[in-house]
């Protein structure tokens, strides 16, 4: 392997390259081709589309009656009805019947009084063009009906049939070539997940481009995979743009290393524009022009590849279409905490947004572009500008929605101690009430209940040990919450112990022979109840945090430090059994302990939290958490303070 | 034919139709499948997700350089740097490989100091876990993914893929049997649009209905065209309900006249739980249960038939999936003028929408429901309940949207008279400057100076003939508009005159003949320019307006008096010559005047107004409209006054 590396043409802001993408393919726009009306919901007009017809060709009844020629009609009253004959001065007719010839008025079948079969009398005169819809009252032929560029709804489709168009000549849709590289990759059709290997990545990120070219409009084609080799790379390439694609997507290879070849792929075939873009993720993206065919070079990293697409890839396919952008909505959000931010690029901040007491709250969700989840787990992004280092807590900041505020508002925003049960809640709360959900974020206790302060939350889940009198939670509420009126719902009682590697190799019976062994051990982030567990029982037996090796590195969940043993990086951890259950680790119970969601009394009664401690009093939910392991029930749903 | 007819139900309101429906139909829902996730964009997850790996599932190299252990690094500096060998202390990685065995930290290439090939110094340590990415820091194995009823996105696709979920069980899609009826049809497959007579009708609703499904997630089928025949529908619906679908629409005969089979059919082969609801349109929707299937009768108006579809079955096809509920956005508008409505019925009226100074401005389209341009023209609907008989003007009140408020926000709203080249204009701006549209109303010259005054448009449609001077527009503008500096833009020169039947059967040659051979004449609106011409002309002529038969009658577009004459309602009416050409009618001129935009100075710099001025000084618009035929282009675009 060598240290040769490519260099990044001269970085450049979003909106530069934007406009260098635009400018350069200001002329690239798809054919056209002629298609059933019936067929075209969703497409694009290329060219106006004309009424052939007037809706209705005909003056048609509007009413179930009789057909009448007004003036026959003229001089009736209730003093003097007339008697009309149907088949002489009337015709029957139905809703929608063409009116007969020499009738310009409809008498509603209510307004006569039959004498017979044939004879009926009226007692009130019809107007002219009564209960008639006049011909062309929809649409007159020779109108407008769409201009180009129009997106076709399935209204119009009505609107266009009721005016004798059948067919309509519609924007082709892109054709766009996908191309995952990377030699890492394994393609899902062809492994089991169970036998994936150390340095294995299951190749993600094509489909997600795929869906994301129909989300634009686009038909995307994934190509086999390729590996991080130039000439196989070249000539897929040097193919794709013979062909009648109208973009090629190379994922992967997009940096600046030395396996990285779509930046040396796009300038033997053709020129880049632009390589490397301010902004964050996604920086490494580039792209250029290999026979009048838009080449772009996407990020490896699942939402880098996300925000290279859509800044870029998506606006350009929806100008080839002549398509308007389609902006997120945004709501004003004010962040839970102050977010730090670099000058001299725009990040896309992932965030949860929930709505407490009237306002949206957002808290940060890691910023590491390999996580796919922050995508998944996110209800908004905020785009920090390249110009400002950071946003202050309680600014007010704008967010691009990625779920509907209705359902942000339906959402109980839950804060504080991690627990599995928690995802199962969430679970369950779709079950037995669709529309409601659960967002939580794992902070730690002492977290939860700072957020439950400002106003940033619905509840926290705490589990804080008083090592005073062994109770949980009751002491930190009143000192940290003293004006606060909180309910405290056990939602489970748990074993916390330690969670050692499978078969014990260590043969670790208590934290002692963690300490004296010198191994080395996983922690959890201060303010953590899981902490302040551990921190009192070194005390209790008289072991400082320096003799644990690793004491300062920590993790947010029961889960990553169950990661972190599994995968070597430790040998031992304190977290629950679940966690270790989960992962078949082992475990050795340290001390059973209360998780207790903390509730602010002025949202007890809030729609979706009375959702919630149904579900959570329900058998289902109870039945479900003593499967996991590891906890008890016997609280459950209970108030305890 | 007979006069038997059926009673509606009681009449229910919407509320608690829908109450009915869900409570009958609450435990309905379509069972299960599973499918490959890379296809599962759009679907919703019947169980929850869970991770079957994790994601890393090995601690991966986060940077291009080399893994270490990072204890080898400690203590490296600038003033004494440390030494370190490929292949011994140190591996090369790039970004996604495993970190080799006994190595826990990245330096990144930029870092090293290559002495050569094998050797290379760093001037600072490492920290353990510097530059990894650890495993499980995207998704740890079990944790739950997505939980049921989650609708998968393209991002999801991307975090199930990546959690080793390569298959997802997911709801099915409900199935919908949609039935056409109604003698009068026609099926636009089987005939052209030119040789259609009066009372045939193309059958637009099944296509509309059968996207709407789409829209709401289902698989819709349409049923072959049935006759209004009790048998026929009768045998249809009870062979569909034996099937699999989850749902029937019969389209039509859903009302209580003698042909409208819907009702009997449903209470003949099961039960009827709704027929009538008080709303408008839609008033006659029905629907009933037959085997354990819903079975709706959705009106056959196409307004009504809409309606019907989204504020029941499609409710209901969204239930069946656990989906929420996806209203529309909504915006608060005022409305141009006054709206009556009755009591009793709650009205959806719809409405354009436009952004004039800072307000959003709705004015009313036609309420007809067999009018589905009411609702391809609409930007919005507003929803009057039953309990208000109207709206104040300036009142402000909720706007359900159709399209997005961006969109609203770069449309020019030009109210006033109306001219063909209106239609023109609008597919030619859409052509020079996608995303900018013209939303075009049509009140008549005088209406559009008093929307200028209220501040409901952006510019009026005008050509008020000053009797006094022959002048256009100047002196009423000077009157009504005296503290509102404007320009006056010429749109068209163009010839107004008699629109008289092909041939002029009635050998009309003037006004004159019109009134003493008692034709009946097609009138404008009071308040239009073409009724002030017509007034000025009679007077000069010394013709009574009572000598005119049909005076009285009148319509408000050049296109729809050319339809009355094509129609025959009428034998003679004032308008345009390029309305008689659309129509191949035959046109005596009387006069050619000036048609032009009045515009407030405040909206002239406006980028939208800006793109349309631009587009009618253009050539291709003035060639455009010289080929319409009775249209003079010498002062188009010119600033008049």
């Amino acid at each position: 392997m060598n240290t040769k590396r490519n260099i990044y043409l001269e970085m450049v802001s979003i909106e530069a390259a934007r406009q260098t993408l635009f400018d350069r393919f200001s002329g690239c726009g798809t054919g056209t081709e002629i298609i059933n009306t019936a067929a075209a919901k969703g497409r694009v007009l290329a060219s106006q589309a004309v009424a052939a017809i007037s809706s209705p060709n005909f003056h048609a009844a509007a009413m179930d009656g009789v057909a009448v020629d007004a003036h026959v009609t003229f001089g009736a009253s209730e003093d003097s009805p007339k008697t009309l004959e149907i088949g002489k001065q009337a015709q029957w007719v139905n809703t929608g019947h063409a009116l007969p010839q020499e009738t310009n008025a409809v008498i509603m079948i209510e307004h006569l009084n039959m004498i017979d079969d044939a004879r009926f009398e009226i007692e009130a005169p019809a107007f002219p063009w009564q209960h008639v819809r006049k011909m062309g009252e929809d649409i007159v032929a020779t109108q407008l009906l769409f201009p180009r560029d129009h997106r076709i709804t399935a209204y119009c489709v009505g609107a266009l049939l009721s005016g004798g168009v059948f067919s309509v000549e519609v924007k082709k849709q892109p054709k766009v070539l996908i191309i995952p590289t990377g030699n890492e990759l394994r393609q899902w059709q062809e492994i089991m997940p169970e036998s994936m290997k150390p340095g294995d990545v299951v190749e993600s990120n094509s489909s997600v481009l795929a869906g994301l070219c129909e989300d634009h409009g686009a038909v995307p084609e994934v190509h086999p995979m390729l590996k991080d080799e130039l000439e196989g790379i070249t000539s897929a390439v040097a193919e794709a743009v013979k062909g009648d694609y109208d973009m090629v997507l190379i994922i992967g290879g997009s940096s600046a290393g030395s396996m990285d070849f779509a930046r040396p792929v796009i300038s033997a075939l053709g020129e880049v524009y632009v390589h490397g873009v301010t902004m964050m993720p996604g920086k490494p993206v580039m792209f250029g022009n290999i026979e009048q065919t838009p080449v772009f070079g996407i990020p490896g990293y699942p939402v880098s590849a996300i925000v290279a697409f859509e800044e870029f890839a998506g606006p350009l396919l929806l100008k080839m279409q002549h398509l308007p952008p389609d902006p997120r909505p945004v709501a004003m959000v004010n962040p839970a905490r102050k977010v730090a931010s670099k000058l001299g690029q725009e990040e896309f901040l992932r965030v949860k947004v929930g709505s407490v007491d009237g306002r949206l709250i957002s808290s940060q969700l890691p910023r590491g572009a390999g996580s796919i989840t922050t995508l998944t787990d996110a209800d908004a992004i905020i785009r920090i500008p390249e110009t400002v280092e950071g946003i202050s807590a309680d600014e007010s900041v704008a967010a691009h929605l990625l779920r509907p505020l209705s359902a942000i508002e339906n959402t109980v925003v839950i804060t504080g101690s991690h627990d599995n049960t928690l995802d199962l809640l969430a679970d369950q709360v779709h079950k037995t009430t669709p529309g409601t959900g659960i967002s939580s974020s794992h902070v730690g206790s002492m977290g939860g209940l700072m957020a439950i302060k400002k106003g940033a939350c619905h509840m926290a889940g705490a589990h804080l040990l008083d090592p005073q009198d062994g109770s949980y939670n009751i002491s930190y509420v009143k000192k940290y919450l003293p004006d606060t009126p909180v309910n405290a719902v056990n939602l489970v009682m748990r074993e916390q112990g330690l969670i050692l590697p499978r078969k014990n190799p260590d043969q670790i019976r208590s934290l002692d022979d963690v300490a004296a062994k010198k191994l080395p051990f996983i922690n959890r982030q201060a303010g953590s109840g899981t902490r302040i567990l551990l921190d009192y029982k070194l005390k209790e037996l008289g072991i400082l945090p320096g003799d644990i090796v690793g004491y300062e590195n920590d993790e947010y969940t029961h889960m990553s430090v169950a990661v972190a043993v599994l995968s070597g990086r430790a040998s031992a951890g304190l977290g629950i059994r679940a966690a270790a259950l989960a992962l078949n680790l082992d475990f050795i119970p340290v001390v059973t302990e209360s998780y207790d969601l903390i509730i602010p009394e002025v949202y007890l009664d809030l729609p979706h939290v009375q959702a919630l401690l149904a579900t959570i009093r329900s058998r289902e939910f109870k039945d479900r958490v003593l499967a996991l392991g590891g906890y008890g029930v016997e609280n459950t749903g209970q108030v305890l303070f």
